[in-house]
């Protein structure tokens, strides 16, 4: 029965049966984490071939260039086209970099700062203020890089097809907007992919910012757990045709293939952005760890390898989407107290608690020992207008321990709507 | 005979012999390369087993942190302790980055820009004016940071005992002047140890810039090729008795300890400056590679393991300068037509042609199939004024190429020498 509907004894005596279950899940002392998207200890496992191959000093030299050695900016030439080949980009517009793909994405926005990007009048440094779009709930790392910055965030509401592009439309139309974060697939953390009207709408972008920067995070490009992989449009080739070709930089690593933090990451663009960060870019490093690029391309060998790769962590994510997914339907739905999002691949399911109460139901987590991502956190200036959002996390904990997560998260989510409806 | 004092038919003998001898070169179609301080591939090889080391997951996870996974932003816990062994600072100091230290000391730069150092009244990039004080001859790459960032790069003559102290100290009290770049033991290119004295008024330096800033590059803090380990003084600690705790900022890598580019890095400063980093760090990467951060540990356990192994390299790179040296000895110091420096440790000699002759020499290794650094590299702008310094990296060619380059080079350096007396 639907919550609101229920008469206020039945509603007092649902608070009261709420309030006794939420008391036993706090009893059991629990110690659980659903707060990031880190893969579980089976995923790492997959990639202990990464860790410990084998490789003879003969390999070492790939394509003519030396991996164990200095030099080769762009990464080893094997890397590279390895990440051509799985965004679909040509193996120009491909820079393989260190170990994280957030830190290539932060050094972007940093040298548009003090270098200005391609198309810059100026380094945005030298401007009075610098605006960036960012669809929420989105990533909150996103959001932090434009914060350390001191960036003015500008909210767009995230709609089923992606961002809202009236809105960003809209926005675009001053100058002071410098760029719009995305993550076009299975976005973080609605599991949303953009529709290909949103992404020709966002490749056609008029913006009134010469330097307008669309930071495509295609953090999840092959992370499909469910079904076969979608092929997914070449942003590139998308704004190249729109008459937008430098308008775009693309991300992409490793880190949730093989081990986070510790993958290959990559940024794709136009090649005369390439060659405009190239001259940046050599200030600041010699050569990426062009030994880890060999380790992957030894690994995976093709794009296919990629993919094959993928489905082995497909079997070990499936059963926590679904188990996440059985208790809200089952524990939830009937109750109207909450929705959510059903995605086929990344690392979240959205939810969004009655409006105001989700500090609370975080802080109530909290107190019973399972700790989620806070309430916010996926907002801009990490405030949520409708406080209604949370972020689930199902990859890190084991099957065993994110059913107990589940359960005591959907006790709160009840004892929370109760609390509400009742004004205690 | 020193080739000044000769008769003018003499000389124009000797000129005579020096250009036959140099088509003779030219004739051998070589392809020589001692432009860069890369370690060869023998001591690649020295490193092999930190490739193929077969490492369990059970060994993954070290003081309670796995390296396989997001988190703990300051690096593997592991991984500092041993660098601080290395360097003689406090655990809490050192922050273990990515495999290159280069990147650190341009994102140290780049934050001073963006957000300001811990001291700062505001970030660079809203000064009217920067300088930077270049230790020269010094290393290109230092400079090209400074240059990248629109710095005024000012030029400050090394002595036997490292920078002119006397001009440090005069440019310190413009408030304008926001650093210095020292490589402290066996500085690129000259090899000089910065003597107790210098190190001394370096520490105690008195700077109008309430954030300048001691760039320590200890680069080859660990790389005597002669001899047994020097120790060398713990700069934080001095700078803290000094009473200038937070001016610097040390840097250290295994780039030419183990794989250059593929090593790891890190930065060791106080801990006030450490938590104003961690800060802004926080907004770049999650943390870096724990996994290479792991595998060096693993292989070399202890800052004794790192000694030892340093001995290898030792092996290697001693015949090496031995042969630099023996050449320059023999074929040019009795000509009195160059000097240079004969380092015990770090990568390269520094040799001093005829004053406006280093551009000259350069040019005829090139046409002669060996490629050196390019003569004005080591000075800010690339602007040596006397065009007389060049840098020999002797590592990275096997000892036969490198005698022929040696060959090569004497010649060139004659013809040269020839040329200018002649007025050819």
């Amino acid at each position: 029965m639907v919550l609101k509907e229920m008469e206020r004894s039945k509603l007092e005596a649902f608070y009261s049966d709420a309030l006794k279950a939420y008391e036993n899940c706090k009893s059991q002392g629990l110690k659980l984490d659903m707060s990031r998207g880190k893969p579980g200890k089976a995923q790492l496992d997959l990639s202990m071939e990464l860790l410990n191959m084998h490789i003879d000093p003969e390999q070492t030299k790939v394509d003519g260039v030396e991996a164990r050695n200095y030099g080769e900016l762009m990464g080893l030439p094997a890397a590279r086209r390895l990440f051509a080949e799985l965004l679909g980009v040509k193996f120009e517009q491909v820079f393989a970099g260190g170990s994280a793909s957030l830190t290539l994405m932060y050094d972007l926005i940093a040298k548009a700062y003090t270098n200005g990007l391609l198309h810059s009048e100026k380094p945005w440094s030298k401007l009075d203020k610098v605006k960036f779009l960012c669809p929420a709930p989105g990533y909150d790392r996103h959001f932090t890089i434009s914060s350390s910055f001191g960036m003015e965030l500008i909210m767009i509401p995230m709609t089923e097809e992606g961002p809202d592009m009236d809105m960003v439309e809209k926005y675009a139309a001053d100058p002071d907007v410098k760029g719009i974060w995305c993550v076009p697939k299975y976005s973080n953390p609605d599991g949303i992919t953009y529709s290909d009207e949103t992404i020709k709408r966002l490749a056609s972008l008029k913006h009134a910012a010469p330097d307008f920067v669309l930071v495509w995070d295609n953090a999840y490009c092959v992370h499909e757990f469910e079904g076969e992989f979608v092929p997914f449009k070449n942003i590139l080739e998308e704004c190249e045709k729109a008459g937008n070709p430098d308008m775009v930089f693309e991300f992409a690593s490793t880190s949730k293939i093989t081990f986070p933090g510790a993958g290959i990451a990559c940024f794709a663009c136009s090649e005369a952005n390439m060659a405009y960060m190239k001259k940046l870019l050599n200030a600041q490093v010699i050569s990426f760890d062009k030994i880890n690029h060999l380790r992957h391309v030894l690994f995976f060998k093709n794009a296919q390898g990629v993919l094959d790769h993928m489905k082995k962590h497909a079997e070990i994510m499936k059963p926590k989407f679904d188990m996440v997914l059985e208790y809200l339907d089952k524990e939830i739905a009937p109750l109207g107290i909450a929705h959510w999002h059903r995605p086929k691949g990344g690392y979240f399911v959205s939810l969004f608690v009655e409006k105001g109460c989700a500090k609370r139901v975080h802080a109530l987590c909290k107190e019973a020992g399972v700790v989620m991502t806070d309430a916010g956190a996926t907002y801009p200036y990490k405030n949520d207008p409708d406080d209604s959002n949370l972020r689930i996390a199902p990859s890190f904990p084991p099957l065993d321990e994110l059913e107990k997560a589940m359960q005591v998260l959907c006790c709160c989510i009840k004892l929370a709507a109760a609390e509400k409806l009742l004004g205690k």
